[in-house]
């Protein structure tokens, strides 16, 4: 059983993650931390420093400024983070690095396990197949989503152009081109409708065969199944950074 | 058996219909029209007005400034027209409504069965859904292609649009906005790779529901089916203008 | 301003249809009945006939040995009700076409406004296709649904068969055949994985042309959605027996 | 430029291969065996043996029982050889064994690039995801192929079983079970309709999250752009036994 602690446990994913933790035999929430009050079934706490029942690990769904001083307190309690607040700065990076030299500390860019499987695959599709296969992204959220393409699309861009020696471009829409594709680029393409939660997929187009792979989120619960298969690595790790890309790998 | 002449037969469409006719127990090419020589296996002539034998219909795939003439030697002759050329200007499609007073005419922006199909079923599921459902257009092509989105992307719009009141406005690619999604926009994106012959996907997101009808052309040969379809179609037909709706609605 | 009475408001539907007319404007929740106690947020009664404040509609969500007690309370009080609950037998059935003499009343196999779009197009394109084309129809479901194949793919494979004069075959896997597939089959593939609440696809596969029609459904709420629908249509007809094709015709 | 000898050149996928080889200015066809004749553009020999031009690799698409003649003699000339002929017994597999002691042989149960690439993407997933996803694979083809499923889609439900301890079981169609999916369970769908040339899906679907891996095939010309690979792979290769997944994680 991991005892687990929730920062932000008041917030759209603290509540998320508390209540997928409260249904899994594996894990139990001891306390959360969070500025405001809600019903949550286990105690409220303003910061870590005032915690005081034994845990196993924290996991963080709060605000990217909330960081630093949560990562002090872990350290003196000695305790893993799970970070999963996104939007962090370059001061906020560096207290996670400074702190992982004495805890183990989990970050990703995105929690879904299923995204970043996804990310492992096409940078090996596009490793093997770029010279002679065409790659576009396609991305489809809700039409409440303001922001085009979606952050995880460019993630899957910026991964698939690092084993590319970042020679690739990204073009967001083709219309009225009199110009047929250029080899180096990657084609993204931003579709809104309805409530969709999330999909994503890429596209290796060859001659006469063509490989896709794609992810579909139905729910932003993955983001909290990702968090929890993280915090159960996590606490058997020594100090030290981790992510996803830790985890895919050890399968 | 149809008697059938082939008008332009020779070039790239031409010889693909031949070959198609051939191999259908329910055609027999009895005559080409071409300014080209090449071997077919049935006489060419230059002109219909040459042509010497008997026949049922003249499947046209030339060129769009061929089409006046051929017509107006269809008519003395008393014989049905399928006109898969595309590209005439209004003097041309002129000529062909004119024609179309004598002889039975088959003229459609898109030869392939299915492709009509799919426009015919995108109407419906437009005119049903349209209050509560994003509309979002996707097509693939091959790497050369110049021109995107395709005209048969365009023409789908076109066709959803007409039984929303010509209201909406397209969207060719998005990227950066700030803003959400506009209620009254289609979104139409141009994915280019490999050697893809032609992919069309009409998406209705809803609340917490997705259709998607979607098209896959895997040769050009589907062009050449429609018209042997049309021509089987239109030699019962009296004298006048006729597209694959007709032939859709028929059944 | 539609005033609901929601029959079975404390079963799983019946709370989604609660929640879903309390955040649509159109809709307000007067009562709802039931044999059990909830919070509600409206009075909750024993049955319709103890019911004393006005309505508008009654949305039926219970179990279908309580429809013919609900509907004879409806024709007494002259309420138009749609019975969103399945598996009515013989006798059930007959009480609801007896109650359509003297009230409006809606019944559909399946709520979702979606699913009967799909039936609608899958229909047309069978009528216009199947000639040339072979029909397989795939589902998808959570890991724990028990029957298979889903009751909503052999209400899209019936659909099917009566515009094909009942003349096709239903083959439900295909495993070390030595014959080639008859032209008179619909292929029915259950897929099972996950928590996918609901996927049905049609394929429609020609010469080298490929026509698919699917519905995603992503929550139970879409049923809801249909029920509201339903509801707002209902009230202005005339007494009879509606269901989804009436609605969908209706555009 | 690469001099390939093509055995069974008067062949279907001979005739495809040359075709392919004189288009690319990497690849020269300097001979055919066969025993039959066909006009082929390069001399044709009735074997290995009676060949008299130099030349760099021998690429094979011939039939089983030829293959150990072959290796004999292109042992004896020192020349690698690209095996694309199938359904070698254990005889001729043993052959094949043998000769690559002495020269390099290129032998892949399928020939398509991107089949084999799906593969080893399809091995890394399971690997990751088997504990938390089910794994379901579909495959179409066109409606003359009488076997089923296709003997690529055991291929990959194998490679799959192969990483996950052979503990799977592979179902070949769900009907009218009252029991729910086995979680050691591989559904496999075969689909059939049209000219469909071959399509492969892996799906993996998790809690709220579904991953999908495909391949889609557009023509025959992909096998021998697998072979043309295989043989540019080859003349670097010192004698023994290569498979496309050697070619894949080189990358």
């Amino acid at each position: 059983m991991i005892r687990v602690i929730i920062n932000g446990c008041c917030g759209k994913m603290g509540k998320v993650i508390a209540n997928m933790a409260s249904q899994n035999p594996d894990f139990e929430v001891v306390a959360g931390i969070d500025q405001n009050q809600c019903q949550c079934g286990f105690p409220v706490y303003k910061s870590l420093d005032e915690v005081d029942v034994d845990a196993d690990v924290v996991i963080d769904f709060s605000y990217h400024t909330a960081v630093p001083q949560l990562l002090k307190a872990a350290v003196s309690k000695n305790l893993p983070v799970v970070v999963a607040t996104t939007g962090l700065d370059e001061e906020e990076i560096n207290s996670l690095r400074e702190a992982s030299n004495h805890i183990p500390i989990f970050r990703s860019a995105n929690m879904s396990l299923g995204i970043n499987v996804l990310i492992s695959l096409v940078k090996e599709a596009a490793r093997v197949l770029s010279d002679n296969f065409d790659i576009e992204i396609l991305e489809m959220h809700h039409n409440m989503k303001k922001d085009s393409p979606s952050g995880t699309a460019l993630l899957i861009a910026d991964a698939i152009n690092s084993v590319l020696a970042d020679k690739m471009e990204y073009v967001y829409g083709r219309h009225s081109n009199i110009d047929k594709r250029n080899k180096n680029e990657i084609g993204i393409h931003a579709l809104r409708g309805g409530t969709v939660v999330g999909e994503h997929e890429v596209i290796f187009a060859g001659h006469d065969e063509i490989i896709k792979i794609s992810h579909s989120a139905r729910s932003r619960e993955i983001f909290g199944n990702g968090a929890l298969l993280a915090a159960k690595f996590l606490i058997n790790q020594k100090p030290g950074l981790y992510d996803m890309e830790s985890l895919v790998k050890k399968g």
